[in-house]
């Protein structure tokens, strides 16, 4: 490797570390923090984002970049330092038009939004985070102004998230499933009552705990190079490849929320843990961008974890943690229940056809916030409206309707279509591992979930971040995005499941 | 305040948060990290502290401490302003002349040390450690020799833990102690079978915890300010005033461990929750230094704790929390057996008439370590061999010899003498409070320990580290160090329990 390269990269993983450093004071702020430490944790959150934005900023990185290019023109534009100098040039364009003062202060600011934030949920007040949410909006707008953009403010914050992505391209694939997405809750309400009730019961957390440990290390999750821990909003996020936690959240009166919880944030894990030993330290680590994060999440989460093939792996551990709720429970009852299709209130425990819909009302909303449009005042009004219009139901009240997400808190605009994103990639990633694998569902059903993993390690994994997203998602499908396979997926199970024509 | 002091300030609250983000990651590292995570940690800690230290040795620091000098010069001696300065050049002073790449592979070297000396411990084998000692040491003699020192190189270590101690007092005190603490120790055991043996039971974790974290709380420990977790070695951490963690370690076949370290934590821990908030993030903030924050956490474990008074509040609560192994016992019964003197392997659970006997041992130890008159392989033998000398017992393996401690894994050399001072103070306070609160015992048979609480704070908290300990001590007490009131209290309370004439 050149002078120039090694150089590059060692400034790079210092740069890296600084991130991994925030990060454990993120993740120790969600999960153990006392409610004391706030104040001093923004400060030391902000001087972290600080140091990082100025030493990457910083000239001297400029000057190694710009040496670095020089050198990697003459290798094979593949090669891992070619794409590495091409990733961070393009990082640091983005970072250096970012002022320093600007980048802490957002940092302290939407730390101290998400204690907010979090207060104004527990007692449903809306009221009492709005004046900080204005101030992350205002913060957003002026890292957008700075960042520029070709036809919409959002594509300057979309591509923070989903490299490449465009708002245009969002907004085509919602017009694309809003209508089948809608049809479909509507036919299969006209079907309720099909057996689909939730398992109800008393679940010890303890147990949930210890399950929901079990079904992740089976999976393929390596405790040794991580953890589970319990935080309000689950998370998944790594300090290195060999220590990346994921957290959860259990109701002593339900199990789906903590199992599929951590089916999904067991998803994120096994991507990082599956980030190349090689790219460590650099800037081909680790998951690519949110989309793809995300499907890799809703795969475990979905694909797999609300198969009828994994209902028949987790019934009889379902029996052995909670005997008493579950003896007499059949395949069948289980496989319906976890894919019980209602409007619900709360994004993260919507089922997969409805799922979406909340994505689109989010990604509709904060775009109108972001251009002024929507005022912050009347957004639990427009947010019930919106809701009343799509799901046909209404938020009994904020902590259910406009608090439930942590993500504007922690200055998150623009990520929630991501999410979408991911559950079209995952069901177009499944189809794809289906005709790969053999027996892939007798696998499952025998709890071996290794040939997947595999396939996936190799086929995403092994990629780091050193390729674009669409690039991954040709590489891993053979073709580009599409939203075909997930409304197919979604015809042909609910199709079944509810006697749908 | 003047322009220079407020730049000063700033600049100084910045590398304070440095401090407190490298306490996080070591309290993470401590309590809740995965093993995958250590050599991702080391190179973190190494980071951080190479920056704490180049942003405090730099110019930029120099210039604005002599300008805040400047300034000073024209204040009151004895004013915040004045001390701050006084203090930051002593701390600078010493700081400029350590290189900053070695502050910094000291820090990483030491992080990963604590790792290996972990499995090295579990496994009692002192051979897997020796390698890793050996290179911590050799790091300790060049800081040693690049601070420099007058009559010992100890002199140099000592410094950093207790400000202006010498290690000739040290050897003075000892020399004074030892035969005292010897014959003492000896006099008990030809007294042996005193109704003094353990309370022995099945104590499930769960249930010392609660009963932990409630005594914690009765002394005054403020949860919405800190925390309790289990750890390896039980320790006291702050990241704020406002957010001060303790840890302890329990064994569901022994109650007294849990309990008294809980106390001895939440002893520096009630120190650091009552630094003075206008001192936060300047050169005054926090408990001065390792002595005296001792003579705290003693203090509260031992004074109090092992104090007849508090046996009569702690009983009732230790039959409600395990009335299995403590109905039928009397006050009396657990006066005695909290008191229990008998020679011991571990230092952290030896009664108080033998603990300082441990710290000799390691204070000769380290001095001839330093020296190089002892060698690291021979360590075990010197050890075991001394144990046999002071305490008249020889260590079984080198788990409960000389692998007992995490310090010189992480590199504190010097250390350990601070705790024997503790001891001594902690003495000197307890009579010198007893005098200054009427019914004192009475108090704390109640459960009343904030009478106390609140003379520790105006008398010792509130100086924050704004004087020097000895300045504090004497202040405190009116008198200087002495260890009269350390010996006349062993004779006293052990003569009483063991009929000693």
């Amino acid at each position: 490797m050149s002078e120039s390269i090694r150089a590059l990269k060692e400034r790079m993983a210092e740069i890296g570390h600084l991130g991994r450093i925030a990060g454990v004071l993120e993740w120790d702020l969600q999960t153990y923090m006392p409610p004391g430490g706030a104040a001093a944790r923004s400060e030391q959150i902000a001087l972290i984002s600080r140091m990082t934005h100025e030493m990457f900023t910083a000239e001297e990185t400029g000057d190694l970049l710009a040496k670095a290019e020089a050198e990697a023109a003459s290798l094979d534009g593949d090669s891992d330092e070619a794409r590495m100098v091409r990733n961070l040039r393009r990082s640091f364009d983005r970072a250096v038009k970012i002022p320093t003062s600007l980048a802490a202060e957002f940092a302290r600011q939407t730390t101290l939004s998400q204690e907010i934030w979090a207060r104004a949920r527990a007692e449903s007040d809306f009221a009492a985070f709005a004046p900080s949410l204005e101030r992350n909006l205002e913060l957003v707008r002026q890292i957008v102004s700075h960042l520029g953009y070709e036809n919409d403010p959002y594509d300057a914050l979309l591509d923070q998230y989903e490299k490449g992505m465009k708002t245009a391209e969002v907004s085509a694939i919602f017009e694309t499933l809003k209508p089948h997405l809608i049809d479909l809750t509507r036919a299969i309400a006209e079907r309720a009552g099909s057996g689909d009730e939730p398992i109800t019961g008393h679940f010890p957390i303890a147990d949930q705990n210890a399950l929901t440990s079990r079904l992740a290390a089976d999976l393929g999750y390596d405790y040794t190079r991580g953890r589970q821990d319990q935080a309000p909003h689950p998370f998944c996020i790594n300090f290195s490849r060999d220590d990346v936690r994921i957290t959860t959240r259990f109701k002593e009166d339900e199990w789906m929320m903590g199992v599929y919880a951590t089916l999904h944030e067991t998803g994120h894990a096994l991507y990082e843990q599956g980030s190349p030993a090689e790219y460590e330290n650099t800037a081909l680590a680790g998951g690519v961008s949110s989309g793809v994060h995300e499907s890799q999440s809703r795969l475990w989460e979905n694909l797999v974890g609300r198969s009828r093939a994994y209902c028949i792996y987790l019934l009889p551990r379902l029996q052995e943690a909670f005997p008493e709720a579950f003896s007499g429970v059949t395949v069948d009852r289980l496989y319906r229940s976890v894919n019980r299709v209602r409007p619900s209130f709360i994004r993260v425990e919507a089922d997969e056809v409805t799922y979406n819909l909340h994505i689109l009302l989010r990604f509709e909303l904060e775009r109108e916030l972001l251009s002024g449009r929507l005022r912050v005042a009347d957004l639990p009004a427009v947010w019930n409206a919106r809701m009343e219009e799509y799901l046909g139901i209404t938020p009994p009240d904020d902590r259910r309707g406009v608090l439930q997400d942590i993500h504007w808190s922690a200055g998150l605009v623009g990520y929630f279509p991501t999410y979408t994103l991911g559950n079209l990639l995952a069901a177009q990633l499944w189809d794809t591992a289906q005709r790969a694998i053999p027996d892939l569902e007798a696998h499952i059903e025998r709890g071996e979930f290794a040939p997947l993993l595999e396939w996936l390690r190799a086929n995403v994994h092994a990629y780091g971040s050193k390729f674009e997203p669409n690039e991954v998602i040709r590489k891993a499908t053979g073709a580009p995005l599409s939203s075909e396979h997930f409304t197919r997926y979604l015809q042909t199970k609910f199709g079944a499941l509810y006697g749908l024509a």
